[in-house]
């Protein structure tokens, strides 16, 4: 095999492509990016049996061939080459070179034989969405997922189709995140769970671009995403959902309106007092227009008072201040709104569409003066 | 005591000082913050006995008093407050109150009794350099001080005054790093080795500025930096330095002179090839006009041609990859020249008027073809 490409392209397939080499594994194979010459286009390809990704690069191909490097060894030595064409050219003896202007390397390659390429998945149902979308619906739900193994299907995500609206849905047991994206069109129903680890890594990869389009495709173990030159293929989690929608309710007793940006600093203010592996509910105890926020710790206590605007009864009531905070850091709104049925129920912090829901269960807390 | 002062003020202070407070100590009072207001102007000191910093900052004082407030907790909430108006205020009871806006916390404090003031350095020999001097003479000479303590005097930086030069060395058993500076005036011979944390710390503190100015003054057993509102004291490290003058030698058999980008980057694509904590030399060939460069490991081998100009005899000589690039990173010429003897001796890097000279000794190595 003898290739030539220019070095900022191959940096960005290999980087690409990495996102799906393990960083612990027993078998070398796993541990390399597969380039493919052997038909007319250049093909990088990394698979750790659970996520693979595929990108195909420009270059010339000056002999066919398929060969596997080691992936980080192969992507700090394309990222340290001078700006200019980079050569990689396999002997019989699978030594691989690799030339840039003066600098030559040469180090061990694999037959790419071993390698799994990824698996087919048909192309029968797909969504569209823009890049932008699909990362932000990831950031604004992926925090609360669980990342106990114990229960597999509270590592993924959950992509519910339902005519024109996507839901994507997590949960880990104390919250639950929702989700809901109209599609532009209508599709058939579907239901899959992703791995987290998997949409981490999408996220990572695409653009962001409003303008730029991934195309999603389901099959019975299977989700493809295709974008830009590069398809990523996940195998799915097995197993039924959470019925979520028995645990969400319209109904409250106390409803607030505050100032997102007050409140979140108010919160982020108050876990300093809290000692790493501690665990400190903030109290919030709600009286007429104003809320009162308090922490208490060894190391001391803080309060601060917040303007709001109330519907029904005065409540006092003890989260975790991080579920707070993580879901108030992902909605882009300046107000939000929080029901609160009681002290032992949870809360719910939606928009008036309920575009997002987060569920946030209370903890108990000793009464803090 | 009770203070007032804008957050913005604090923060600074206050990171400024916290350079001087020991990540890890048995004393809780010197993982502290004093708060000194008990004259007109407030004081801010943190002191492990090796190295204190004090600065002044501008607010105003209510009540006149001095706290010591544990250092990580007191920066921390003071970071995260709003940018207003922040008063600390502390009762009978040493507990203390910092309130900005509606937060208010309530933290312990410690007395102020057993908190050490910085010791009294006499200002008599005082040099004067920009801060941009000071921060670029550190840069270029730190990296080559020793980590290991069994020799004190390894770890610690050269000041030598002689004349209207400073004179700033640094080594470690396999390099010698030396800057001279003029200093516009001359002073009275001095030569006292500075603690390389010392250095580290003044290096994050000063602002860089050519137009700032750092005074340093020299006792039997201290040095004393003066600089906005801030003061720096450090222990000096007692004993004679190295002579080092007797390890240096204009004579040499080979020089070339090469571009020191080129030659920084084939060094940094050559460490690639070295797994972590592994020793590999990189062997330079030098052939007429050009330079080979190897490097051979278990991973691969490279080999790199880069253009010279020589003098003299050519040469095959092997070095640790680091001590070359921690040199060269730190010349900001285009162009450097190497001077060498033979493969047993060291080679030195330096400019025609020796403003600088950096001294690295050759390892051995089996020769790579």
């Amino acid at each position: 095999m003898k290739i030539v490409c220019s070095k900022n392209i191959l940096v960005k397939g290999v980087n690409t492509v990495s996102k799906a080499v393990p960083n612990k594994t027993t078998m070398p194979i796993l541990e390399c990016i597969l380039i493919d010459a052997s038909t007319d286009i250049i093909k990088l390809t990394a698979n750790d049996m659970e996520l693979g990704i595929e990108t195909t690069i420009d270059g010339e191909i000056k002999e066919r061939g398929i060969i596997a490097l080691n992936a980080k060894i192969f992507s700090e030595i394309v990222r340290k080459l001078p700006n200019n064409d980079v050569t990689i050219e396999t002997d019989i003896s699978s030594q691989t070179i690799i030339k840039c202007e003066k600098a030559r390397f040469n180090i061990a390659a694999h037959s790419g034989d071993d390698f799994s390429y990824l698996p087919d998945v048909k192309k029968e149902n797909s969504i569209t969405l823009s890049e932008f979308t699909l990362r932000e619906v990831i950031r604004q739900t992926i925090f609360s997922i669980s990342d106990n193994d114990t229960n597999k299907i509270m590592t993924g995500i959950l992509f519910e189709i339902n005519g024109d609206i996507l839901k994507v849905v997590t949960l880990d047991g104390h919250r639950i995140s929702i989700r809901k994206i109209e599609l532009g069109n209508t599709y058939p129903s579907q239901e899959v769970i992703v791995p987290g680890k998997t949409m981490t890594e999408i996220s990572r990869i695409i653009g962001g671009n409003i303008e730029d389009k991934v195309d999603i495709s389901f099959s019975a173990n299977h989700i493809l995403f295709e974008f830009d030159e590069t398809t990523v293929v996940s195998r799915l989690i097995e197993g039924n959902y959470f019925n979520v929608n028995q645990m969400l309710s319209n109904d409250y007793e106390t409803k607030i309106k505050i100032a997102k940006k007050d409140f979140l600093d108010c919160i982020e203010r108050s876990v300093l007092l809290i000692k790493e592996g501690d665990k400190k509910p903030i109290v919030v105890d709600i009286v007429d227009d104003s809320m009162d926020v308090k922490m208490k710790s060894q190391i001391g206590s803080m309060n601060e008072e917040i303007n709001i605007i109330k519907e029904g009864r005065d409540l006092q009531i003890g989260f975790n201040p991080k579920f707070l905070s993580d879901a108030l850091k992902v909605i882009d709104d300046e107000e939000v709104d929080l029901y609160f049925m009681n002290s032992k129920a949870p809360c719910f912090i939606r928009d008036e569409n309920q575009s997002y829901i987060y569920l946030i269960l209370p903890v108990n807390f000793s009464s803090i003066s």
